[in-house]
């Protein structure tokens, strides 16, 4: 298996854990030097917090992890197409490359809403490939809402 | 003195504390109900954590107090125009009305930069009201880099 799907297989794990807790399930790794220093799912629900993005939680363990605010070198890994707040959270820790899965029109800012790789206020820009197992991806988000929806019309919800 | 020169100069003594702790000097607070809730000045490289600017920092503080993911209701007083990251967080956490100082013409994201709450990808955008003490919280940073370059001309940086 190449690493870039090795990688992006270890974000989904964290996408179906988030799932499991009843989170939105969206995960992201972070890579360095071959090695993930960073892993994790939503918890925005869990932690109340608003900005406990998969991204943001990865970025933050990396950070903790290395000890150092900035992760120069690292590849970050996520399930879907990060948004407005990830997107800065991102070009502020100088991530070298950016994979992701499933594109995201309603919420995303890489080549949805803002573009803000492509702002003149982006101070770096991340490399960024997108489209890796969107069926995979799409699908687990897709379950999550329906059967969100099935609940609240079933009085489960 | 009114509520909102109140807030901001509570703000304002956010940043001269993240100003003393060797951090840029930015500093926010929540508002509910007439009471500070949240309150915090940039903490980013004391916490190697790039997503610890004011605004968050007083958001997390808020939500957890509270005990809740938004903050429907309250009001965030910052003294510089919020970041691409920190404008989102804002929006995702419903916050109600924004009052800022300075404008950041190179970071910004409310009049600046993405425009944020003016974009389709924004849910949710609060009332903005800037211009806040303005002297005093661009002074605060104009001081604060000024010493920065002195001290590395000097060798002490």
């Amino acid at each position: 298996m190449s690493g870039t799907n090795r990688f992006m297989n270890a974000a989904i794990e964290e996408a179906i854990r988030a799932k499991e807790r009843d989170e939105v399930p969206i995960g992201a790794v972070v890579v360095l030097d071959g090695e993930i220093v960073g892993r994790g799912g939503n918890r925005t629900r869990e932690r109340n917090d608003v900005t406990a993005h998969a991204e943001i939680v990865a970025l933050r363990m990396a950070c903790e992890a290395l000890g150092q605010e900035r992760l120069v070198g690292a590849d970050l890994y996520v399930t879907l197409e990060p948004c407005t707040m990830c997107a800065a959270a991102i070009s502020f820790a100088r991530i070298r490359r950016l994979y992701y899965g499933a594109r995201d029109i309603k919420g995303g800012a890489v080549e949805s809403g803002v573009r803000f790789f492509n702002q003149p206020t982006c101070h770096h820009s991340p490399d960024v490939y997108s489209g890796f197992a969107e069926t995979t991806t799409s699908r687990l988000l897709v379950d999550f809402f329906q059967a969100k929806r099935d609940g609240a019309f079933s009085g489960k919800g």
